[in-house]
C-alpha cells in the first residue's frame, strides 16, 4: 500500500529529455536538466531498469521512443500494475491542466485508490469567501469534514513549503493583519482570487486548525518534512520543528505522519520513537537519494519501531516513477531488515512480518483502509 | 568503568510488561509501550539475550515470570555481575521513592560506586531558602563544593531537559524577574517549596556558574545532549550550542563532557577534535538505536580523539538495562575499531590499546578515580 | 586538479612534534596537540604512510627526524610530486611571514598553479582608505576585478569564521554604524589599520557584493562550510544558510562551491542536486575525518550528481598534508564510486569516467582553466 503519491499526468509525455528528466529530480533549473540529472545513479539505474520493459536499449533516446510508441492508456495501466501496488493514497492537492483528475486516474490505473486532501489549496479557496480569518479558518474545517464524507482518508499539508517548519502558536493580531493583506493582494491580481498563502502566522494557523480537525475526525495529518524542491527552505524543514504540536495536550489524539524527512531521518525516527501518535515514511528520499536512500533506510530502522514506518513512493506524473520508486523502496528494505536479521537482531521470520506491516499493515491500521 | 548511570529501582519489579518495557524507550507514552517497544530491534535482541540468563524461553511473558522469581538483591547483585564493570559513576539526580538510595545500592550491588551531582534538583532545593538569585547561585556553588568534598567526582546538567542548549549569558535584569516568579509559584504551588527550574535565563544562569565552580573544583561537567525523553526539545539539543561556554576564557580549564549525542554525534566528535576540554560518550544511544547505535559509533571514531571517547551505559532501573547497555556498547566498540583495523588505519595491538582507554583509561584519568 | 589549497610553509619545518602535529587537526589547543592528535585513525594511518617515504620505522620521533635531513627544495618538490597533482588552484588569504609567497611556491613547486583570492583580507585592506562603506564595498569589487585580470580563477569568502553562515541582506543603517565602528577600532589599535571584519551586517554585505562581482566576472565563489578551527561556530555553519543568496534572481548566473561541509554534507549534496550553480567538496573532511570522511563521500554520491562534486585536499603548510590528503581523498572516491558499481548501479566504465570528472573534469570546467 502506497499511503502516500500524487496524480499521473496525460499521455505518456513528448520527445523533450528535460521533461522526463525533471520527473527524477526536484529541480527546477534547466542546467541541472540538461547537465546533471543523467549524471546521477538514480538515472543511470533507471535507464538500465527501463529498457528490458520497453525493450529497447538501456539509452535515454531509446527508452524515450519506445515510451512513447505505446497507447497512453495501456502504458499507464501496464507499467502502473508493474509496481506490485495494491491500494494507493493519493495527494490530488499538486495537480493541474496537464494531470489526470483522480477520477480519471481510477478510470485507468487497475488499482484501488483513495484521496489525501491537500489543505493550502483548500484554504486558498476560500479565501476570496470570508472577510475575518475566523470565518475562514471555520470554513477550512468544513472543507475538511467535508473531504473526509466524500472519502478522503487523510489530510496533507505542504506548509515546509510556505513558511518554516517550526511550528508556533500563531499570534492573533499578525494573522489577521496577514489575512487582510492577504485577500488584498488576492484581489489586485489577475489569479481570479485563488491567493498563495505564505508566511509562519497564516500557515501556522492553518496548521493547527487542520491538526484540531483531523484529530476531531480521526484521520492522520501528513507532513511534508525535510528535502523537496527550492520552496522549501530546508534549514527551517526538520520535523523537530513540529514540537509545539506534539507535546500539547489538544493533539494528544491526533496521528501525524512525517513524510521523506532526509536529511533530518534520524531525528524524525526519533520522534516516532517517543511520541505515539507519530509515523514517517522516507519516500523520495529512498529513489531519489539512490545508494543513500537505502543507506537512510538502514539508519532509522535502529530507533525507529517499524510499526511506525510506512511504505510511500510520492512518485507523480509518470508511471515509471512509481515503478523505479516502488523497486528502490523494497530493496531498501530488504536490505535494512536483512541487516537486522544478519546482525541476529531478528530472525528472518521476524524480519518478513516487520517488512509486511512496513509495506501495509501499518498503513491499513493507520489510515483504516 | 561506567562513567555515567543512575539509580536502580527497588526490587526486581511486577508483572506488568509496560512496567518493564518502560525502561528501554525514552516514550512515555502509553501508546508507545503497548504498540511500538516490542516491535524495536533492542525488545527483540533483549528477550533473546535474557532467555539463557533466566533459563527460559525467549517470550516477554516467560522472562517477566522467571525474573520475578529471583530474590530481589540475589537478582540485582547477579546480573549486575554480568555487566561486567569495574567501577560505577552514578547520577543521584534521578531518585524517587521507589529508587534505591546510592547507600542501599552500594550495599547491594558489589560494584563500587562514585556519585555524581545532578546540579538542577541541588538548585531547586535552595531557592526557598533565598530571596535574592545572587544569593541562591552562591549557595549553589557551597552545595557543589559540599558534594564534592563528600565525594562527588563530576557534576551533571540536565539544562536541555529545562531550557535550550543554546547557552546565553544570562541578562540580571532577567534572572532576577525570573527568579521571583520562581519563588512566587513555588510558594503558591503544594510540592512543599521544591520549584521546578526551566527557561533559559535561570537555567543557563546556573550553568555557567556550574561551570566555573567544576573549574575551580578540577570535576567535569556532564550535560545531557541529544536524544532524551519528550521534555527535551531535540531542536535545540545539538551539543553545538554550548559554544559561549566552550570558547570563553573562564572556562580554560573546564572539562566538559556530552552524553548520548546522537543524533548529532558527528557534532559531537567535532567539537572533541577541537577543544581540549570536551570529552564524549554515545551512551543512550549505543543501545536504544541498536543497529544505528552501533553506525554511530564508526562514525564518531573517525574524527574523535579515542582518548576523548567515554564508555556509559546510561542504565537506570533495571539490571537487565546495564547487562544489555554493556553488551552493546562493547560490540560497538569492537565493531567500530575493528573496521580501523580492517582498514588498516590501526594495527591490532593499536586497536586494543585504544578500547581500554575507552571502556576505563580515559574515565579515570578524567575523573581522577 | 586540487580546486582548493593552501601555501607552504618555508623549510621543512623544526624538531618540535607538536608543531608537525598541528598541521593536522583543526584545533589550536596545545592539550589537543599533546594529548590527542597523537591518537586519531589519521594520525597512525600518516605515521604509517609516510615511513616508507622518508625511508625510516612509522614512529613520528623517526619520521621528523628523517624529513628535516632532507634539503626544503627538494623535500617540498618530491612529496609535492608524490600527490599526483596536475594543477593547484591556491587560496593566498592564508599568508604570513612562515610561508611561501605564491610565486616563491610557484618556483619550488613544479606543479602548476592558479590564484584564489580570499575576499576578507582584501577588504580589510581597504578599510582604512575609505571613510563610506559604499565607498569600501566599490573598491572590493575593483580589487576583484583586477585579482581576476592578473590571473585569480575563483574568489573565496571565509564568512563562516567571521559571522553566521545564515545569509541576510543587510540593513543599510546598521552597514553604517558598523563599519564606522570598525575604522575607529582600526585607528585605535596598533595593527597599522588592517581591522578584523567580523559581524554579520559587514561581513554579509561584503558576501553579497562578492557574489554580485563574481557572477559578473564569471568566477565561482568559494564558500567554507562546516568544520573548520574554532573561530567558526558550527551552529551557524550549515551551507543551508546560503539560502537568501540561492534564490534570488540576482545571483542567477553566479556558481558557488561549497568547501568541507562535514557534517552538513547530505544537506550539501541536496542543494547541488536543486541548484544548478552549486558544486561542492568535502575536501578537509575526507582526511581529517579518516574513515567518516570516506562513509561522507558515500553518502553524498547518492543524491550530489556526480558533476557536482569537486576533488580537493585543502592542504596547507606542508607537503605531507598534501600527499595524505590526496591518498585518502582518492581512496575514498574509488570507495564511493566502488560501491555504486557493486550495486549495479553504474557499470565499471561509468563510474572510471565519473571518478575522473571529480578529480579534474568538472573543475577545469568550472574554473575554465
Amino acid at each position: 500500500m502506497d499511503h502516500h503519491c500524487h496524480l499521473l499526468q496525460r499521455g505518456s509525455g513528448g520527445p523533450d529529455p528535460n521533461d522526463f528528466r525533471a520527473c527524477f529530480t526536484e529541480s527546477r533549473d534547466p542546467r541541472v536538466l540538461s547537465d546533471h540529472v543523467p549524471n546521477t545513479p538514480l538515472y543511470r539505474l533507471l535507464l538500465r531498469r527501463l529498457a528490458p520493459i520497453f525493450g529497447c536499449p538501456p539509452e535515454e533516446a531509446a527508452i524515450l521512443r519506445a515510451r512513447r510508441m505505446l497507447e497512453p492508456g495501456r502504458y499507464a495501466r501496464e507499467l502502473m500494475e508493474l509496481s506490485g501496488t495494491g491500494l494507493m493514497l493519493v495527494d490530488t492537492g499538486f495537480a493541474g491542466g496537464d494531470t489526470l483528475t483522480l477520477e480519471e486516474q481510477q478510470s485507468i490505473v487497475p488499482i484501488p485508490q483513495r484521496e489525501v486532501v491537500r489543505v493550502e489549496p483548500l484554504a486558498e479557496d476560500l479565501v476570496a469567501l470570508y472577510r475575518r480569518p475566523e470565518d475562514w479558518l471555520d470554513a477550512v474545517r468544513t472543507g475538511l469534514n467535508e473531504a473526509v464524507r466524500r472519502g478522503a482518508v487523510a489530510v496533507k499539508t505542504i506548509v515546509a513549503y510556505r513558511a518554516s517548519l517550526r511550528l508556533r502558536w500563531p499570534d492573533h493580531d499578525l494573522v489577521r493583519a496577514e489575512y487582510a493583506a492577504l485577500r488584498q493582494s488576492a484581489r489586485a491580481s489577475s489569479r481570479g482570487g485563488r491567493p498563495r498563502l505564505t508566511g509562519d502566522p497564516l500557515c501556522h494557523a492553518l496548521v493547527f486548525v487542520a491538526a484540531e480537525e483531523c484529530a476531531r475526525l480521526g484521520v492522520p495529518l501528513q507532513f511534508h518534512c525535510g528535502m523537496g524542491d527550492t520552496d522549501t527552505d530546508l534549514a527551517e524543514g526538520s520535523p523537530l520543528g513540529l514540537r509545539a504540536l506534539l507535546v500539547h495536550e489538544r493533539f494528544d489524539r491526533l496521528r501525524v505522519v512525517l513524510l521523506h524527512c532526509y536529511p533530518f531521518h534520524r531525528e524524525a525516527a526519533y520522534l516516532c520513537s517517543v511520541y505515539g501518535g507519530v509515523f514517517m515514511d522516507l519516500s523520495l528520499a529512498v529513489w531519489m537519494a539512490a545508494t543513500d536512500g537505502a543507506r537512510a533506510m538502514r539508519e532509522v530502522v535502529g530507533l525507529c519501531p517499524w510499526t511506525k514506518l510506512l511504505y510511500a513512493t510520492d512518485a507523480s506524473r509518470l508511471p515509471e516513477v512509481f515503478v523505479i520508486a516502488a523497486e528502490l523502496h523494497r530493496e531498501a528494505l530488504a536490505e535494512a531488515f536483512g541487516e537486522l536479521v544478519a546482525r541476529q537482531l531478528l530472525t528472518m521470520q521476524e524480519a518478513l512480518d516487520a517488512g509486511r506491516l512496513v509495506l501495509s499493515g501499518n498503513a491499513r491500521q493507520l489510515y483504516r483502509v
